[in-house]
């Protein structure tokens, strides 16, 4: 009995591509994405669509990367932020890959990998799945605040949700970074209301998860080079070092969020730093794949991080939970 | 290649629950359910926090009939039609299990079952897990309709949401119904945008599952007792019995829907129908599980029939998709 899975059929990453748009080109990782469109409509009528064609230009992008088709690929596992998740629903029917929908806010990047190579690693025939994470910022603020032409003051806390997808080719012995274990994550109460502070919200999330991990796997802290977390921002960043360093000390110098890292914090007006599913998977894909590819990294703990609520619960007066389902990540040792 | 997985470690049904409200105990299958609340409100507050407890009561329902504690069960997947699916994020956190929450539309309860017996099937130590479906008639009303004080008249071809939930427990090897087989669905595109005739829309994507899984298994039609799809209600059904007496004849008289056995079709206001996720999820739990125990059914291929749509897309002109993830379920052999 554990939260653990480790996977023992040998499951790569064979591919994976990051799609952002104007602000994303512009962040501190800009010169890593694939493509950035810059008018953040990717050619369609209205915002909802883009969202799905961006994710429809990541997995193209990295199937093309793998030279593979949607012939190849045996199971689709994507989500979004749009209500009923209509972005990936709609962008992706096209491949007519067999679909699992999820949704786990902005930990969908790990939630969907998780279930991806679960399911690979029960289907012994099963060679490729490919799991989409998408969120786009002007579909969600007029979707969770206020339409975007209203102009409304943000609050220090507050995060930019990013334009930005981020697509993965699993396979099984095809890869040079391997996906070794799994952790669905706990519903945990992030002990406020504050629909402007979601990066303090889901920090409990990520530490519960984080602490779980250690205690279960007995792994020594000195082993893992990085602790990545999803987008908890300067304000859940803070608080989560706090916990690491009195629990497991020395683990949060190691820490680094996604939401800190997509930005440039000086120049761009992110606030407290990038939210949005879109921003781990995109900055899996463009950033810490690589670095684990070429041997920068050796083993990291990769954790999207969701805050559950919906804009009705806030008005009702309900608090935000947050969950971190987490990843292990290991390069090819050379 | 293919989109069928056997699950060769022997998942079982270990115990189920169906939970509903008021309409739903007047239904036809009403003296089935383990628990109705009279008032819909589940001592809430609000119809969204109903939900959420409804959901909570038909899984601490389901451990309890297996005499199982929220700290048995490893992993819990459950989504719901709420927006961001905060009814079972918020209704499910007290327990505390790890988890996964999906979104499949109202193809909710075989999507979870999927997710959840791969995931078992994948994580060798793994014993038990949990899957629970809600739908909440007057929360659905409100966000994806009109508020219900408005009385809109309602067409023909559309359907009555029902307030109901499912809840099961999955073990290794004990129980009386096997969980054989599990098949994805693909995404379908439903050719309407017409919101008060979904059955119609997702017809397609439930004849695409059922045809591909005969093709693919190669299992005789004469092999299956019943082919169960979750709230197709009259207009769908009516569309996939055509198809399946062109394509699969005979097959069209073993062919069953959810959605037009939960309610008194003569005598209460259902329309074409019940629908909602929580419609196919409480009618395998009180009705089809139960026969497949007692061996009055031997075999049965069992669908959920998602819709994938939101509000905003069919205000925009969008399609409705549909969805149609498939499970094969086996009674034990006398």
């Amino acid at each position: 009995m554990g939260r653990i899975t480790r996977l023992k059929t040998g499951i790569y990453f064979k591919s994976y591509s990051a799609v952002g748009g104007y602000e994303e080109r512009r962040g501190s990782l800009g010169h890593l994405f694939d493509f950035c469109d810059e008018t953040d409509k990717f050619g369609q009528k209205t915002w909802e669509l883009a969202e799905g064609e961006m994710g429809r230009i990541a997995l193209n992008t990295a199937m093309s990367k793998a030279n593979l088709s949607h012939n190849d690929i045996e199971l689709l596992v994507a989500g979004d932020l749009q209500n009923q998740c209509v972005a990936s629903s709609g962008g992706l029917s096209s491949f007519g890959i067999p679909f699992l929908g999820v949704y786990g806010a902005c930990s969908t990047a790990t939630e969907s990998l998780i279930i991806l190579s679960s399911y690979m690693n029960s289907s012994e025939n099963m060679k490729y799945g490919a799991a989409v994470t998408t969120s786009h910022n002007s579909a969600a603020e007029r979707q969770f605040r206020t339409p975007i032409e209203y102009g409304g003051q943000r609050s220090e806390t507050a995060q930019w949700t990013s334009t930005a997808a981020g697509a993965f080719i699993l396979a099984k012995g095809e890869g040079d970074v391997m996906l070794t274990e799994i952790m669905p994550g706990r519903i945990v109460d992030g002990a406020t209301g504050d629909g402007a502070n979601m990066g303090g919200a889901m920090a409990f999330a990520a530490f519960d998860s984080i602490f779980s991990y250690f205690a279960e796997s007995g792994e020594n802290i000195h082993d893992i080079d990085l602790v990545v977390t999803g987008d908890l921002g300067r304000v859940g960043s803070d608080i989560l070092e706090e916990l690491l360093a009195k629990e497991l000390p020395g683990l949060e110098r190691k820490h680094a969020d996604c939401g800190l890292l997509l930005y440039d914090m000086n120049n761009q007006d992110a606030h407290s730093g990038a939210s949005g599913c879109g921003t781990s998977a995109s900055v899996l894909a463009c950033h810490f794949l690589p670095m684990l590819k070429r041997g920068e990294l050796r083993r990291i703990l990769f954790l999207s991080t969701g805050a559950l609520m919906s804009p009705s619960s806030l008005l009702q007066g309900e608090n935000i939970y947050g969950i971190a389902p987490l990843i292990r990540l290991e390069g090819k040792q050379k």
